[in-house]
């Protein structure tokens, strides 16, 4: 099966399951992908301090429905989105009246369920499509949710590919949300087949599979972050838009300058960091604000099946999550060979033609990449260019680039700064 | 009587008194003025050493006119315009021929009459419409002007609203043109309604109402610069166009970011200092160098009324000069409550939830402005940023970042920095 | 003659001459330019070690030409680019199809011969028009090229015009191409002009004719390049495009902020670096790094004729040519006049009025470009400005702020920083 389909196939195994932010539903979320990568599943029990969060009660759900003479109206066995993330307990009889209130619809898209959390403060409710609610006749409903918020654990993973050295690159994704196939299978199912195809990288990869927000922070919490030196947030990874990368906090970090070059010539947009959106959140809080920006195509809340049951698998392509698993793999090779060399011939151009990198015949005016890049590679290898920024300033492709300083390497006129 | 009436019936009020650089007329606006606000009235004598200027001698001025068979063709009691300012006295019968050298018009405007001074070169003149001159026949005229040109002294004035610190920020403007009401009696009246609103603000403001270039040069010599710590050279406050500020030498000033920021929404033009325009010549002078700006509508020599008859009470409106005071109004809003803070949970997000600043129902995509001010103050309060730059970056009003600073710092998230 | 006449003129005589980059031709070449100007000619033998680079073998060639039946079809005599550059003797007797591969033409612009070289691998070529390819029959032709390939020199020369300082502002042209008009026989008329008019200038000014890049680089390996402040490479100055200024390595040298200034409101580009060119390549190499940029008219491999023999002496013209010594003309007077100043009133204007500097008559609203200027350098002359940096700020032309940075030092306002 080819990588998109694979890809599809994942997103479409894992939509039905009812993920949260700790319980069983993530727990078999993760055992999915296990099947996938090798994983080091960790279990933090409720009431752990982490930074300046506490690990809450873990949340279980079996069942739960709005039903009228027997018949169930709203059923969390159909969607898991019905029921409100985190939703204490109910088993009553009650008048419409009274049950509107736990009740959340979404007017403006009559036809569409909304997903909503409410992960501390205790209360339950459910979701579904206001054309539902619409018709729903005045009189008494029997409410059940089937659920049991109790001390356990909160559930994350990490697959990590070892690298050539120690310093790492995170690829971190969100599992905590419920059916939402782009928010964020797609980023799951981006972040596998990029794992999978890892070779000998020269820097180390982590992979985390985190609950949004405590999850991160747990992370955070328990890991030294000073190895992480670039990361990517994954979600939103399998849209029909184009690309969309919003920079980490610190903005000219390799990982932001790695994304503008890999991004050039793509449709795509680049964003300034923002302190919402997904876990760039917690990874670039300024404690630590670490090189790690966030990678989606249409990003967060920009379209309008945004945490909704329009976001189902359907709404995911395997092409688009191939093209962003492609943008990724480009950005590894830049991260893991980008170099800063120094020309050891600097005072003219050394003669390339004496050792076989010049063309012998002259006067021609269509220069080639590969002769230009040994040029830019020459003229900027002052120690203060790494090949990236040589890549950039001469609109040249990174490889092109890289292979030159490769050759300028192997005939010993650069050495690494 | 609303802000805008009042203002313009400053405007009317003065209108009429003949100002210069000193002399009566220059008292008694200052008189007038100190109806308003309470005015300290300071005289420096003739021949005194400001800079590199001296104190000229003090012009006064009783009636001109140019006559003919005892019917004033050009007539002082008028219009204050129609002399040349710091003219010597003459009283004499001249024919047209040699009086035409000492007539000022402006062909191109017909119907206008110019205004022109000659403080440091001792001369007469009269300005008139084109109109008035083409009308006058050959043949004698008498020529008067009652004038005195003599040891006196020079007059400016200063209104202080003390603050909770020393520090100053200075409001000044020229009151030496006689009957321009754009230029700069609108500025003024704006300056008398923002000194009465002001109530124990922050920073000390200093209100300055001093002749053009030589006031502004004898208050820079008789005080101390250093506490100046911001300033707006208010002028051309009342006509019809939208808001021009022209920043400070430094260009990236305090009081030049706070007024981007509180422009930004608004019709407006952003101006690189030069050496031209107002008093914001002295105060950004190379050895001062404040963070002083300039503040107008249509500014310096851009509108055709400029220095001419034309710009009078009907050129200024009472909805722009409310205009301009509000936006002086909200600038001294953000200078007073702009402040740097440090984020004392800056590792992960702190739990904006358990303190009760956050709200619990997640999922939803419409974050409020509140929360996300809260997010990027908390994000951005590094010890570099202070909340206006804050507020740029986030695209936030300034009162909602300084109102979610002053949650975060009841809560203890926060510390000055 | 008029100065466009005569550059026009010089590049025809030049034209005809077989240069390359040793050789005859060279040497006539500049034994031309030495009829204008004092030249010392240098001559380095082969073998010696330049930086990385070995001067070759001299070149010579007498006569070329491919012929059937005793008549010419190919002829060195009729245009020296028939020959490819350093092509070893040949004189045989052989089919087309073998000659063939010896053979370059342009297909696309089948009636130009193109310019080859081949100097550091041996071999031997033709270039011809395609149409006249095409209208050889097969059959067997007679192959004659009567060069010499031998120990020798490379040749260059310098003109120096002594300033008032010994800092040196260079003027480099490539001497090495044959017959080329545009590439680049105008930029050494254009030189030959600007050095011709050149009248105790204030820095010292070396017109460098040598071949390219073995020329630059010989010339770099005999000679101090830290007393090189300035400079500029000079080709194709002539063509009828507009200016096209290639900054220097640095971007923000002296020398790109003048040639900025002086394009300002001329048709123009400015380009950044790039390390392929002309001889700004080894001026630019990062051990050297020197403030040199590359005027030319319309750049680099920019117009179909480039190395052609479309580039002939029609393809250039006398009005771009003096269009082209005109700016380097203007560019030579800022370097020249370009000062740094210290205002020594700092504190507010000084009074301009009373030392016979400023208009007496205020009010007026169209302040003269001298007073502008004036005003300028006063408000900028902090140590930090130079008097091209205020020109550019002010939007003013460098003549006005120089002159108006000469009143002021005249009048003991000013002093050098």
């Amino acid at each position: 099966m080819a990588e998109g389909d694979r890809m599809h196939a994942l997103v479409r195994r894992l939509y039905p399951l009812c993920r949260s932010i700790t319980g069983d539903g993530l727990r078999e979320t993760l055992a999915v992908v296990g099947e996938h990568l090798d994983l080091t599943v960790h279990e933090v029990p409720t009431g752990t301090q982490v930074l300046d969060w506490t690990v809450p009660q873990e949340w279980n759900i079996r069942d739960a429905h709005i039903s009228r003479d027997g018949r169930r109206i709203v059923d969390f066995q159909a969607l898991s989105l019905h029921v409100v993330g985190y939703s204490v307990p109910v088993d009553r009889t009650m008048p419409l009246s009274e049950l509107r209130s736990h009740l959340h619809t979404l007017p403006e898209q009559p036809w569409l369920v909304p997903y909503r959390t409410s992960y501390y403060a205790p209360t339950w409710g459910f979701c579904l499509a206001q054309s539902t609610l619409d018709a729903m006749p005045d009189g008494d409903y029997e409410v059940v949710i089937d659920s049991t918020l109790e001390d356990g654990s909160l559930t994350y993973a990490e697959h990590v590919v070892p690298g050539q050295v120690e310093d790492e690159v995170i690829v971190s994704c969100h599992v905590c949300h419920p059916s939402l196939a782009n928010d964020n299978l797609a980023g799951v199912a981006v972040a596998v087949e990029l794992a999978k195809s890892l070779r000998n990288p020269y820097h180390t990869y982590r992979f985390i599979f985190a609950p949004g927000t405590i999850g991160a922070i747990t992370w955070l919490a328990r890991n030294d972050a000073d190895k992480v030196k670039h990361g990517i947030v994954l979600a939103c990874a399998g849209d029909r838009g184009s690309l969309t990368y919003k920079q980490s906090r610190r903005g000219d970090a390799e990982i932001d300058r790695v994304l503008a070059h890999v991004l050039r010539d793509r449709p795509h947009e680049i964003r300034e960091f923002s302190p919402y959106g997904y876990d760039e959140r917690q990874y670039c809080s300024p404690g630590y604000n670490l090189g790690v920006g966030s990678l989606t195509r249409t990003p967060y809340a920009g379209y309008p099946e945004y945490h909704t049951s329009g976001d189902n698998p359907d709404f995911v392509t395997p092409e688009s999550m191939v093209d962003t698993l492609t943008v990724c793999r480009e950005a590894v090779d830049v991260l893991d060979r980008n170099r800063r060399y120094v020309n050891l011939s600097p005072y003219g151009e050394p003669q390339l033609g004496k050792r076989g990198l010049y063309e012998s015949l002259g006067g021609r005016s269509d220069a080639k990449d590969a002769q230009l890049a040994m040029l830019w590679v020459l003229n900027l290898s002052d120690g203060d260019h790494d090949l990236l920024a040589i890549a950039d300033r001469a609109r040249l492709p990174f490889p092109s680039v890289a292979a030159a300083a490769d050759a300028l390497h192997a005939a010993g006129l650069l050495k690494e700064a």
